[in-house]
Protein backbone atom coordinates (compact mmCIF):
# COMPACT_ATOMS: atom_id res chain seq x y z
CA UNK A 1 0.00 0.00 0.00
CA UNK A 2 1.91 3.20 -1.24
CA UNK A 3 1.89 6.25 1.44
CA UNK A 4 2.39 9.93 0.10
CA UNK A 5 3.12 12.39 2.79
CA UNK A 6 2.27 15.99 2.01
CA UNK A 7 4.12 18.81 3.51
CA UNK A 8 3.44 22.66 3.44
CA UNK A 9 5.96 25.00 3.85
CA UNK A 10 6.26 26.93 6.96
CA UNK A 11 6.27 30.24 7.29
CA UNK A 12 7.77 33.30 4.93
CA UNK A 13 8.89 36.40 4.88
CA UNK A 14 5.68 37.77 3.09
CA UNK A 15 3.64 35.58 5.04
CA UNK A 16 4.75 37.40 8.16
CA UNK A 17 4.70 40.71 6.43
CA UNK A 18 1.31 39.70 4.94
CA UNK A 19 1.80 40.70 1.51
CA UNK A 20 0.92 38.25 -1.25
CA UNK A 21 3.07 35.73 -2.38
CA UNK A 22 2.07 33.67 -4.86
CA UNK A 23 5.72 33.33 -7.15
CA UNK A 24 7.95 35.40 -5.90
CA UNK A 25 10.65 33.89 -4.45
CA UNK A 26 10.58 34.49 -0.49
CA UNK A 27 12.39 32.77 2.09
CA UNK A 28 11.49 30.91 4.99
CA UNK A 29 11.83 32.79 8.41
CA UNK A 30 13.41 31.16 11.37
CA UNK A 31 10.20 30.09 12.60
CA UNK A 32 9.01 28.68 9.18
CA UNK A 33 12.85 26.42 9.24
CA UNK A 34 12.05 25.15 12.62
CA UNK A 35 8.58 24.14 11.66
CA UNK A 36 10.68 22.00 8.49
CA UNK A 37 12.16 20.29 11.38
CA UNK A 38 9.64 19.43 13.06
CA UNK A 39 7.90 17.93 10.09
CA UNK A 40 11.16 16.14 9.99
CA UNK A 41 10.80 14.46 13.19
CA UNK A 42 7.39 13.98 12.64
CA UNK A 43 7.98 12.11 9.77
CA UNK A 44 11.08 10.30 11.09
CA UNK A 45 8.96 9.26 13.75
CA UNK A 46 5.86 7.58 11.37
CA UNK A 47 8.78 4.83 10.48
CA UNK A 48 7.27 5.24 6.74
CA UNK A 49 10.15 4.48 4.68
CA UNK A 50 10.33 7.22 1.65
CA UNK A 51 12.22 6.47 -1.57
CA UNK A 52 10.98 9.35 -3.62
CA UNK A 53 10.86 13.56 -2.66
CA UNK A 54 8.90 15.85 -4.61
CA UNK A 55 8.87 19.87 -4.71
CA UNK A 56 8.55 23.44 -6.15
CA UNK A 57 11.06 25.72 -8.47
CA UNK A 58 10.04 27.78 -4.93
CA UNK A 59 12.91 28.35 -2.40
CA UNK A 60 10.46 28.13 0.66
CA UNK A 61 9.35 24.55 -0.37
CA UNK A 62 12.37 23.37 -1.55
CA UNK A 63 14.26 24.29 2.20
CA UNK A 64 11.33 22.84 3.78
CA UNK A 65 12.01 19.84 1.78
CA UNK A 66 15.86 20.22 2.39
CA UNK A 67 15.50 20.51 6.37
CA UNK A 68 12.63 18.34 6.48
CA UNK A 69 14.89 15.46 4.85
CA UNK A 70 17.84 16.34 7.16
CA UNK A 71 15.20 15.86 10.12
CA UNK A 72 14.72 12.63 8.42
CA UNK A 73 18.28 11.64 8.31
CA UNK A 74 17.71 10.65 4.43
CA UNK A 75 19.06 13.73 2.51
CA UNK A 76 20.61 10.96 0.29
CA UNK A 77 16.63 10.68 -0.63
CA UNK A 78 15.91 11.21 -4.67
CA UNK A 79 14.31 14.46 -5.09
CA UNK A 80 12.69 16.42 -8.58
CA UNK A 81 11.69 19.84 -8.59
CA UNK A 82 9.15 21.07 -10.58
CA UNK A 83 6.84 24.53 -11.78
CA UNK A 84 3.93 22.57 -11.67
CA UNK A 85 4.07 22.12 -8.01
CA UNK A 86 4.59 26.11 -7.22
CA UNK A 87 2.14 28.12 -4.95
CA UNK A 88 -0.83 29.71 -7.00
CA UNK A 89 -0.32 33.21 -9.00
CA UNK A 90 -1.61 35.93 -7.65
CA UNK A 91 -1.54 37.86 -10.54
CA UNK A 92 -1.53 42.35 -10.40
CA UNK A 93 -1.96 40.90 -6.43
CA UNK A 94 1.45 39.89 -5.82
CA UNK A 95 3.74 42.24 -3.95
CA UNK A 96 0.68 43.77 -2.44
CA UNK A 97 0.29 43.86 1.22
CA UNK A 98 -3.42 42.37 1.84
CA UNK A 99 -4.61 45.46 3.96
CA UNK A 100 -3.57 47.91 1.15
CA UNK A 101 -5.32 45.63 -1.74
CA UNK A 102 -8.59 45.40 0.58
CA UNK A 103 -8.52 49.46 0.52
CA UNK A 104 -7.84 49.53 -2.78
CA UNK A 105 -10.13 47.11 -3.86
CA UNK A 106 -12.45 46.45 -1.44
CA UNK A 107 -12.91 43.51 0.80
CA UNK A 108 -15.91 41.68 -1.23
CA UNK A 109 -13.66 41.74 -4.29
CA UNK A 110 -10.44 40.66 -2.26
CA UNK A 111 -12.60 37.75 -0.55
CA UNK A 112 -13.82 36.71 -4.03
CA UNK A 113 -10.46 36.53 -5.26
CA UNK A 114 -9.05 34.68 -2.43
CA UNK A 115 -11.61 32.55 -1.51
CA UNK A 116 -13.51 31.77 -4.82
CA UNK A 117 -13.08 28.42 -6.79
CA UNK A 118 -12.19 30.02 -10.13
CA UNK A 119 -11.58 33.56 -10.10
CA UNK A 120 -8.09 35.26 -11.05
CA UNK A 121 -6.80 38.46 -9.85
CA UNK A 122 -5.94 40.47 -12.86
CA UNK A 123 -3.07 39.44 -14.90
CA UNK A 124 0.56 40.50 -14.08
CA UNK A 125 1.84 42.66 -16.84
CA UNK A 126 4.58 40.60 -18.99
CA UNK A 127 6.96 43.52 -17.72
CA UNK A 128 6.64 42.94 -14.29
CA UNK A 129 9.73 41.95 -12.36
CA UNK A 130 7.21 39.22 -11.13
CA UNK A 131 6.21 37.59 -14.18
CA UNK A 132 7.57 34.02 -14.43
CA UNK A 133 9.00 34.80 -18.13
CA UNK A 134 11.62 36.94 -16.28
CA UNK A 135 13.10 34.83 -14.14
CA UNK A 136 15.70 32.06 -15.48
CA UNK A 137 14.39 29.01 -13.37
CA UNK A 138 11.75 28.76 -15.86
CA UNK A 139 13.45 28.97 -19.16
CA UNK A 140 12.89 25.68 -19.69
CA UNK A 141 9.29 25.86 -19.49
CA UNK A 142 6.86 26.82 -22.31
CA UNK A 143 6.03 30.62 -22.65
CA UNK A 144 2.44 29.79 -22.83
CA UNK A 145 2.19 27.80 -19.79
CA UNK A 146 3.21 30.37 -17.74
CA UNK A 147 0.57 31.93 -15.66
CA UNK A 148 0.27 35.64 -15.31
CA UNK A 149 -2.41 34.89 -12.91
CA UNK A 150 -4.29 32.01 -11.28
CA UNK A 151 -7.58 30.88 -9.49
CA UNK A 152 -7.47 27.81 -7.61
CA UNK A 153 -8.99 26.04 -11.14
CA UNK A 154 -6.87 26.98 -13.05
CA UNK A 155 -3.52 25.84 -10.08
CA UNK A 156 -5.27 22.31 -9.73
CA UNK A 157 -5.39 22.46 -13.77
CA UNK A 158 -1.51 22.88 -14.22
CA UNK A 159 -0.88 20.70 -11.01
CA UNK A 160 -2.96 17.64 -12.39
CA UNK A 161 -0.78 16.40 -15.22
CA UNK A 162 2.44 16.69 -13.46
CA UNK A 163 0.71 14.20 -10.43
CA UNK A 164 -0.78 12.00 -13.13
CA UNK A 165 2.18 11.91 -15.38
CA UNK A 166 5.02 11.86 -12.93
CA UNK A 167 4.25 11.31 -8.91
CA UNK A 168 1.20 9.21 -9.82
CA UNK A 169 3.29 6.57 -12.05
CA UNK A 170 5.20 6.57 -8.34
CA UNK A 171 3.32 5.32 -6.35
CA UNK A 172 2.00 2.92 -8.07
CA UNK A 173 5.12 1.40 -8.58
CA UNK A 174 5.12 0.83 -4.98
CA UNK A 175 7.33 3.25 -3.42
CA UNK A 176 6.36 5.99 -0.80
CA UNK A 177 6.39 9.75 -2.03
CA UNK A 178 7.19 12.90 -0.35
CA UNK A 179 5.46 15.92 -1.73
CA UNK A 180 6.56 19.71 0.11
CA UNK A 181 5.29 22.24 -1.67
CA UNK A 182 2.29 25.48 -1.21
CA UNK A 183 -0.84 25.72 0.58
CA UNK A 184 -2.55 25.97 -3.25
CA UNK A 185 -1.15 23.31 -4.85
CA UNK A 186 -1.07 20.61 -1.81
CA UNK A 187 -5.24 21.48 -2.32
CA UNK A 188 -5.18 20.42 -5.77
CA UNK A 189 -3.92 17.03 -5.05
CA UNK A 190 -6.05 16.69 -1.88
CA UNK A 191 -8.66 18.20 -4.06
CA UNK A 192 -8.04 14.98 -6.63
CA UNK A 193 -7.59 11.84 -4.39
CA UNK A 194 -10.45 12.47 -2.10
CA UNK A 195 -12.64 14.03 -5.09
CA UNK A 196 -13.79 16.83 -2.88
CA UNK A 197 -16.14 19.62 -4.44
CA UNK A 198 -15.09 23.01 -5.31
CA UNK A 199 -16.72 24.49 -2.23
CA UNK A 200 -15.49 21.71 -0.15
CA UNK A 201 -11.89 22.33 -1.24
CA UNK A 202 -11.66 26.50 -0.80
CA UNK A 203 -12.48 25.76 2.77
CA UNK A 204 -9.75 22.83 3.01
CA UNK A 205 -6.65 24.87 5.13
CA UNK A 206 -3.91 22.25 5.35
CA UNK A 207 -1.36 22.98 8.34
CA UNK A 208 1.82 24.07 8.21
CA UNK A 209 4.62 21.81 9.99
CA UNK A 210 1.86 18.97 9.85
CA UNK A 211 2.76 15.97 7.21
CA UNK A 212 -0.71 14.76 6.00
CA UNK A 213 0.12 10.90 5.44
CA UNK A 214 -2.29 9.44 3.36
CA UNK A 215 -2.28 5.26 2.98
CA UNK A 216 -3.75 4.68 -0.94
CA UNK A 217 -4.72 1.13 -2.23
CA UNK A 218 -3.51 0.54 -5.88
CA UNK A 219 -5.78 2.67 -7.28
CA UNK A 220 -4.39 5.76 -5.25
CA UNK A 221 -7.51 5.72 -3.93
CA UNK A 222 -7.35 7.41 0.08
CA UNK A 223 -7.74 4.58 2.68
CA UNK A 224 -6.48 6.29 5.76
CA UNK A 225 -5.31 10.35 6.02
CA UNK A 226 -3.64 11.73 9.23
CA UNK A 227 -2.15 14.60 10.45
CA UNK A 228 1.43 13.76 11.99
CA UNK A 229 0.35 16.19 14.50
CA UNK A 230 -2.96 15.28 15.06
CA UNK A 231 -3.97 17.94 17.30
CA UNK A 232 -2.93 20.94 15.55
CA UNK A 233 -5.46 19.84 12.30
CA UNK A 234 -8.89 20.50 10.86
CA UNK A 235 -10.69 17.05 9.56
CA UNK A 236 -10.52 16.30 6.11
CA UNK A 237 -14.01 16.26 4.49
CA UNK A 238 -14.81 12.45 4.13
CA UNK A 239 -11.56 10.99 5.25
CA UNK B 1 31.58 26.68 -23.94
CA UNK B 2 30.09 24.65 -21.11
CA UNK B 3 31.38 25.35 -17.66
CA UNK B 4 32.09 22.57 -14.95
CA UNK B 5 31.89 23.80 -11.30
CA UNK B 6 33.87 20.75 -8.60
CA UNK B 7 33.22 21.34 -4.93
CA UNK B 8 34.55 18.98 -2.58
CA UNK B 9 32.68 18.81 0.93
CA UNK B 10 33.99 20.81 3.57
CA UNK B 11 34.67 19.39 7.05
CA UNK B 12 33.04 16.73 8.59
CA UNK B 13 33.35 15.17 12.66
CA UNK B 14 35.56 12.15 11.23
CA UNK B 15 37.50 14.46 9.46
CA UNK B 16 38.19 16.50 12.93
CA UNK B 17 37.96 13.36 14.77
CA UNK B 18 40.74 11.78 11.83
CA UNK B 19 39.03 8.66 11.47
CA UNK B 20 38.91 6.85 8.20
CA UNK B 21 35.40 7.96 6.73
CA UNK B 22 34.66 6.60 3.38
CA UNK B 23 31.52 5.80 3.30
CA UNK B 24 30.05 6.28 6.39
CA UNK B 25 27.25 8.98 6.41
CA UNK B 26 29.06 11.53 8.84
CA UNK B 27 27.20 15.30 8.76
CA UNK B 28 29.20 18.54 8.48
CA UNK B 29 30.81 20.13 11.28
CA UNK B 30 29.74 23.92 11.63
CA UNK B 31 33.13 24.75 9.97
CA UNK B 32 32.01 22.89 6.99
CA UNK B 33 29.05 24.40 6.59
CA UNK B 34 30.84 27.76 6.51
CA UNK B 35 33.25 26.55 3.85
CA UNK B 36 30.06 25.17 2.25
CA UNK B 37 28.08 28.57 2.27
CA UNK B 38 31.50 30.32 0.92
CA UNK B 39 31.65 28.22 -2.25
CA UNK B 40 28.14 29.67 -3.00
CA UNK B 41 29.16 32.75 -2.58
CA UNK B 42 32.48 32.49 -4.74
CA UNK B 43 30.03 30.58 -6.98
CA UNK B 44 27.48 33.50 -7.43
CA UNK B 45 30.12 36.25 -7.86
CA UNK B 46 32.24 34.15 -10.64
CA UNK B 47 28.41 35.23 -12.84
CA UNK B 48 28.48 31.78 -14.17
CA UNK B 49 24.81 30.37 -14.98
CA UNK B 50 24.37 26.69 -14.11
CA UNK B 51 21.47 24.58 -14.71
CA UNK B 52 22.29 20.76 -13.58
CA UNK B 53 23.84 19.77 -10.03
CA UNK B 54 25.12 16.75 -8.82
CA UNK B 55 26.27 15.20 -5.90
CA UNK B 56 27.00 11.96 -3.86
CA UNK B 57 24.26 9.62 -1.40
CA UNK B 58 26.22 11.26 1.43
CA UNK B 59 25.24 14.04 3.62
CA UNK B 60 28.22 15.49 3.56
CA UNK B 61 28.48 16.40 0.07
CA UNK B 62 24.33 17.11 -0.58
CA UNK B 63 24.59 19.27 2.26
CA UNK B 64 27.51 21.17 1.04
CA UNK B 65 25.32 21.33 -2.41
CA UNK B 66 22.71 22.51 -0.18
CA UNK B 67 24.16 25.51 1.32
CA UNK B 68 26.37 26.11 -1.93
CA UNK B 69 22.81 26.72 -3.76
CA UNK B 70 21.64 28.26 -0.65
CA UNK B 71 24.79 30.81 -1.29
CA UNK B 72 24.05 31.25 -4.61
CA UNK B 73 19.72 31.79 -4.66
CA UNK B 74 19.93 29.01 -6.89
CA UNK B 75 17.90 26.40 -4.63
CA UNK B 76 15.82 25.61 -8.04
CA UNK B 77 18.88 24.12 -9.37
CA UNK B 78 17.86 20.56 -10.88
CA UNK B 79 19.22 18.06 -9.16
CA UNK B 80 20.85 14.67 -9.37
CA UNK B 81 22.49 11.91 -6.30
CA UNK B 82 24.35 8.93 -7.25
CA UNK B 83 26.54 6.72 -5.44
CA UNK B 84 28.91 6.72 -8.00
CA UNK B 85 30.06 10.00 -6.76
CA UNK B 86 30.51 9.26 -3.29
CA UNK B 87 34.13 9.25 -1.31
CA UNK B 88 36.18 6.38 -1.41
CA UNK B 89 35.19 2.88 0.32
CA UNK B 90 38.33 2.72 2.81
CA UNK B 91 37.64 -0.97 3.59
CA UNK B 92 38.67 -2.32 6.91
CA UNK B 93 39.68 0.74 7.83
CA UNK B 94 36.48 2.79 8.05
CA UNK B 95 36.14 4.02 11.22
CA UNK B 96 39.41 3.93 12.85
CA UNK B 97 41.52 6.84 14.14
CA UNK B 98 44.51 7.23 11.65
CA UNK B 99 47.04 7.17 14.81
CA UNK B 100 45.44 3.68 16.20
CA UNK B 101 45.49 2.51 11.95
CA UNK B 102 49.40 3.49 12.30
CA UNK B 103 49.76 2.06 15.46
CA UNK B 104 48.38 -1.57 14.51
CA UNK B 105 49.45 -1.62 10.58
CA UNK B 106 52.76 0.33 10.36
CA UNK B 107 53.27 3.46 8.73
CA UNK B 108 54.28 2.17 6.11
CA UNK B 109 51.34 0.26 4.91
CA UNK B 110 48.93 3.34 5.86
CA UNK B 111 50.96 5.05 3.28
CA UNK B 112 50.81 3.02 1.15
CA UNK B 113 47.12 2.34 1.48
CA UNK B 114 46.41 5.95 1.85
CA UNK B 115 48.63 7.42 -1.23
CA UNK B 116 49.06 4.34 -3.29
CA UNK B 117 47.08 4.78 -6.67
CA UNK B 118 46.01 0.61 -7.11
CA UNK B 119 46.33 -0.73 -3.17
CA UNK B 120 42.85 -1.17 -1.57
CA UNK B 121 42.80 -1.77 2.37
CA UNK B 122 41.54 -5.22 3.47
CA UNK B 123 37.50 -5.53 2.24
CA UNK B 124 35.04 -5.02 4.88
CA UNK B 125 32.96 -8.09 6.05
CA UNK B 126 29.33 -8.00 4.63
CA UNK B 127 27.81 -7.90 7.99
CA UNK B 128 29.81 -4.45 9.29
CA UNK B 129 26.85 -1.72 10.03
CA UNK B 130 29.21 0.12 7.68
CA UNK B 131 29.31 -2.37 4.59
CA UNK B 132 27.20 -0.41 2.05
CA UNK B 133 24.62 -4.24 1.76
CA UNK B 134 23.16 -2.88 5.19
CA UNK B 135 22.15 0.54 4.10
CA UNK B 136 18.68 1.33 2.66
CA UNK B 137 19.84 3.94 0.37
CA UNK B 138 22.03 2.05 -1.82
CA UNK B 139 19.43 -1.01 -2.38
CA UNK B 140 18.19 0.01 -5.95
CA UNK B 141 22.62 -0.75 -6.75
CA UNK B 142 23.01 -4.08 -7.71
CA UNK B 143 24.56 -6.05 -5.46
CA UNK B 144 27.69 -6.98 -7.06
CA UNK B 145 28.75 -3.35 -7.91
CA UNK B 146 28.75 -2.08 -3.98
CA UNK B 147 32.13 -1.81 -2.95
CA UNK B 148 33.72 -3.90 0.09
CA UNK B 149 37.07 -1.96 -0.26
CA UNK B 150 38.40 0.75 -2.56
CA UNK B 151 41.70 2.09 -4.21
CA UNK B 152 41.89 5.34 -6.04
CA UNK B 153 41.70 3.42 -9.02
CA UNK B 154 38.97 1.49 -8.72
CA UNK B 155 37.22 4.60 -7.47
CA UNK B 156 37.81 6.46 -10.93
CA UNK B 157 36.76 2.90 -12.23
CA UNK B 158 32.97 3.19 -10.50
CA UNK B 159 33.07 7.30 -10.85
CA UNK B 160 33.79 7.24 -14.94
CA UNK B 161 30.66 5.66 -15.88
CA UNK B 162 28.15 8.21 -14.40
CA UNK B 163 30.30 11.14 -15.86
CA UNK B 164 30.30 9.34 -19.16
CA UNK B 165 27.18 8.10 -19.28
CA UNK B 166 25.15 11.12 -17.47
CA UNK B 167 27.22 14.29 -16.51
CA UNK B 168 29.55 14.65 -20.14
CA UNK B 169 26.30 14.01 -21.95
CA UNK B 170 24.74 17.47 -19.98
CA UNK B 171 27.92 19.34 -20.81
CA UNK B 172 27.95 18.45 -24.42
CA UNK B 173 24.48 19.60 -24.27
CA UNK B 174 25.85 23.03 -23.25
CA UNK B 175 24.84 23.18 -19.68
CA UNK B 176 26.81 24.55 -17.58
CA UNK B 177 27.24 21.52 -14.39
CA UNK B 178 28.53 22.20 -10.62
CA UNK B 179 29.13 18.97 -9.17
CA UNK B 180 29.21 18.21 -5.19
CA UNK B 181 31.56 15.96 -3.75
CA UNK B 182 34.50 14.02 -1.95
CA UNK B 183 38.05 14.66 -2.10
CA UNK B 184 38.79 10.97 -3.73
CA UNK B 185 35.21 10.55 -6.28
CA UNK B 186 36.81 14.45 -7.47
CA UNK B 187 39.87 13.18 -8.16
CA UNK B 188 38.60 10.70 -10.69
CA UNK B 189 36.97 13.66 -12.82
CA UNK B 190 40.36 15.12 -12.62
CA UNK B 191 42.44 12.93 -13.33
CA UNK B 192 39.91 11.59 -16.39
CA UNK B 193 39.59 15.70 -17.81
CA UNK B 194 43.44 16.35 -17.54
CA UNK B 195 45.11 13.30 -18.65
CA UNK B 196 46.99 13.16 -15.43
CA UNK B 197 48.84 10.23 -14.68
CA UNK B 198 48.89 7.50 -11.76
CA UNK B 199 51.98 9.16 -10.19
CA UNK B 200 50.59 12.90 -10.60
CA UNK B 201 46.91 12.02 -9.64
CA UNK B 202 47.69 10.61 -5.90
CA UNK B 203 49.15 14.15 -5.47
CA UNK B 204 46.64 16.24 -6.55
CA UNK B 205 44.81 17.72 -3.04
CA UNK B 206 41.48 19.41 -4.25
CA UNK B 207 40.70 22.34 -1.36
CA UNK B 208 37.57 22.26 0.71
CA UNK B 209 35.28 25.40 0.37
CA UNK B 210 37.03 26.21 -3.10
CA UNK B 211 35.31 25.77 -6.32
CA UNK B 212 37.58 24.46 -9.10
CA UNK B 213 35.86 26.34 -12.36
CA UNK B 214 36.83 23.84 -15.70
CA UNK B 215 35.79 25.96 -19.16
CA UNK B 216 36.04 23.08 -21.67
CA UNK B 217 35.98 22.59 -25.21
CA UNK B 218 32.84 20.80 -27.50
CA UNK B 219 34.91 17.72 -26.75
CA UNK B 220 35.07 18.47 -22.96
CA UNK B 221 38.51 18.66 -23.36
CA UNK B 222 39.75 21.51 -20.59
CA UNK B 223 40.83 25.24 -21.92
CA UNK B 224 40.81 27.13 -18.63
CA UNK B 225 40.76 26.31 -15.05
CA UNK B 226 41.01 27.60 -12.00
CA UNK B 227 40.56 27.72 -8.45
CA UNK B 228 37.91 30.52 -7.46
CA UNK B 229 39.67 31.70 -4.13
CA UNK B 230 43.14 31.21 -6.17
CA UNK B 231 45.14 32.14 -3.32
CA UNK B 232 43.98 28.95 -1.15
CA UNK B 233 45.21 26.55 -4.13
CA UNK B 234 47.74 24.05 -5.47
CA UNK B 235 48.15 24.88 -9.20
CA UNK B 236 46.77 21.85 -11.56
CA UNK B 237 49.29 19.37 -12.86
CA UNK B 238 49.53 20.45 -16.79
CA UNK B 239 46.51 22.90 -15.99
Amino acid sequence: MPTLALIRHGQSQWNLENRFTGWVDVNLTAEGEAQARKSGALLKASGVAFSQAYTSLQTRAIRTLWLTLEGMDACWLPEEKSWRLNERHYGALTGLNKAETVAKHGDAQVTIWRRSYDTPPPALERDSPYHPANDARYAGVPAEELPATESLKTTLERVLPYWEGTIAPTLTSGANVMIAAHGNSLRAIVKHLFGLSEDEIVHVEIPTGNPLLIELDDALRPVTARYLDAERAQKLPGA
